[in-house]
């Protein structure tokens, strides 16, 4: 039996405002300091009615730390304040996983 | 302070194949279907370059027995066979989560 280490994950749902100055250059760059963050597995993002990011990390302190990093909380900050009507984020220890490939 | 009761979350990440046969009303009979079960309690979905829904259930138990739901069987074969090229499944506990509304 393989063993499984668990990790966690941050799922972030949100509903977007009209306001679009911004927004995807800092999705960006968001995206691109996540990934240099110690800790960061992988990430996942998509949007219809409501946006879903889910980012995965090895442990709580990488997700306390990348929430503390400085451009980030300038982005949070934006993001209450412009981007968002709404947003949720959990905080998740992923348990078990399996996968398909064709 | 306020006490958090730990739920679970199937976070469902996947490629569509160019299928789409039957794929929206196999979809939204599923989410139909999910939110009779016993200990459903929310769930989220969109779609870009991939497909996040994430599922959100009271206990372990429930994931399981909607895992292995009549319809919701039939459709995990569909989806290997026709609509998906990859997915991957997580179960997840939630362990914190936040909030914010304008």
């Amino acid at each position: 039996m393989k063993t499984f280490k668990p990790y966690y994950a941050v799922i972030f749902t949100s509903t977007r405002t009209e306001e679009i100055t911004g927004y995807a250059e800092m999705s960006e760059l968001m995206e691109t300091l996540a990934k240099k963050q110690e800790g960061f597995i992988s990430m996942d993002s998509a949007r219809s009615d409501v946006g879903i990011t889910v980012s995965y990390w090895k442990t709580l302190d990488a997700i306390k730390n990348w929430k503390q990093q400085t451009e980030h909380v300038i982005a949070q900050k934006k993001g209450i304040q412009e981007w968002y009507s709404w947003y949720q984020v959990r905080i998740c220890k992923v348990e078990r996983e399996y996968d398909f490939n064709k």
